[in-house]
């Protein structure tokens, strides 16, 4: 077999695929914040014209893979593996809205990680020649998820501080061969943390170590610094979560300017979204919008995106258990 | 990038992994099947001494794999991947039997595909030589997924002619570099399949046109045919959906004689499960007990194993909706 393994949990791509094309989708709410402007398109009307938040989800990363295929120039056709999960019981946003397309796809279930974990094993799947166009696609929409994991919306249920806004948005990208433009150089594989933390309305906390080990492995692994990225990403730790990040790595002698999905897609002092955002639609969305779209600018050449996705359950909650946490990490590189 | 890629959906493993530990554990009823003496271990008590049923399968997924740990004389620290999902929402059966092992992780929603899907992706991950040993496990539990997906025990729900009994097991397959042994030597990936099938106690009619997609595409793709193997396995059609799928198979000129695990772990005279096993630990539990036992001896030199989901949820079912299908194929080879 080859040697694309390094250290304990990482890969580098000896041919590394290119990204042929991307899209994000996102609401009224994520358009009114900061990025608003910089998503693929955005909705004023979070039903998508559905009737049921479900299958508004399922709409919107329709309309994500259409953009993105439309970027690229390609068709279902052209799709040798779709890599694609979602927040919702059984991932039906993922399964509803590629089936009968007649794309090989491989459902993943990494909760908000998922746009990290299914873009590095796209990315797997192209470098070791097994797809030669590959989709990593997720998506996450704040009304479903909030009936499912929390309260139906007509509740009105009161937030706690360290909670985060679940981002209606959808990302996708498109991974191929070629020589030039966004490349998926190398990878990070995260393995599972539990802290200990238990309060589900604190998913910052539980998912900060995990990113912690992750960013360890990965400098450890690929013998690299944080200088070496233009920008470090994180999923979505939110504030609260990414201050624990910073005081993990200060205290392990790495000084690093980590920036967060879930504290950039909201103004957290004017959209009363309490710690930032989160779902698997939050990391999706910022980067497959603003974050790529700066890449092919060239204002931007080398970013280390984590996934962050915190492995509760509401019966897991319920029965007392604490939250295992993962993150996985993918390099981009603009050639 | 290299040309493993084979037709539309398949992949050929240019330095085949091979199988370096495997392990099945499986409850009381699967015990009394026509199987049960060739389950790695099997456990009279299926709470497995813990307090809640999410607990007993993360247990015994921990059992499994201890187990195939053993066999294969590794230890967590050898394993540079594992690709493992379940049934529970979130998948909390595998992110919990996982956490704090330190091993890197990717979670797999494939619903009862799972131990397919996750066996492809390990060879993948080995072939491509992103790992040098990877884990692929699963589990499913009946009482877990009973009160998940149908009703609480204690009510005593009547169940369907054409309903299928979900099986308590679990199975782990270790993939390594090596030169003898069983080795996956190709594999197919399934397109998301839905025929229109409402009813989900009929999963088995749900997923047969998946599972007839896959063989279908698995014999263009890599131009051989049913006689070239020893056996054809799907995961878990039971008895109705294996009816279908001949039928489908016969009318397209495939004369296959495929076997299902679904029908083989249970006496379905005698044993009151109605179609058969189901849920993801049904095909696993006899893919790593039974058939690779067979293989191991030399009984069994080249098999297919397809495993078949549906990939429905109890609120897609409330809505109304129709249950897409999938089905992901491995061939096992004995050199």
């Amino acid at each position: 077999m080859g040697t694309n393994h390094m250290g304990r949990q990482s890969i580098r791509f000896p041919q590394p695929p290119v990204v042929r094309g991307f899209a994000s989708v996102a609401g009224k709410k994520e358009r009114e914040g900061p990025l608003g402007d910089q998503f693929t398109a955005t909705v004023q009307d979070t039903t998508f014209g559905e009737k049921s938040w479900e299958r508004a989800e399922r709409r919107m990363q329709q309309m994500t893979l259409e953009l993105a295929l439309e970027k690229a120039g390609l068709t279902d056709a052209d799709l040798d593996a779709a890599f694609a999960g979602d927040l919702l019981n059984q991932c039906i946003g993922s399964s509803f809205s590629l089936r009968n397309r007649g794309v090989p796809t491989l459902g993943l279930y990494g909760a908000c990680s998922t746009m990290a974990e299914s873009l590095l094993l796209a990315a797997m799947s192209v470098s070791g020649g097994y797809a030669r166009t590959a989709l990593a696609m997720t998506s996450s929409h704040f009304a479903s998820s909030e009936r499912q994991y929390r309260f139906p919306l007509g509740y009105g249920g009161q937030r706690t501080p360290t909670s985060q806004w679940t981002v209606t948005g959808a990302g996708a990208v498109l991974l191929g061969g070629g020589e030039r433009g966004i490349r998926i150089t190398a990878a990070t594989i995260g393995s599972i943390v539990d802290r200990g933390i238990c309060d589900a309305n604190n998913m910052g906390a539980a998912m900060a170590p995990a990113a912690f080990a992750t960013l360890h492995a990965h400098f450890d692994d690929l013998h690299c610094a944080p200088e070496d990225y233009d920008v470090i990403i994180t999923g979505d730790l939110g504030r609260l979560g990414s201050e624990i990040l910073h005081g993990l790595l200060e205290k392990d002698g790495i000084h690093a300017d980590v920036q967060d999905c879930g504290v950039m897609i909201f103004d957290t002092r004017r959209q009363d979204v309490h710690c930032g955002g989160s779902g698997c639609g939050c990391s999706a969305s910022v980067l497959c919008g603003p974050l790529l779209s700066r890449m092919e600018r060239g204002e931007l050449r080398r970013l280390l995106f984590c996934g962050t996705g915190a492995l509760l359950s509401p019966l897991s909650t319920q029965q007392g258990e604490s939250i295992p946490a993962v993150c996985h990490a993918a390099v981009l590189e603009r050639s």
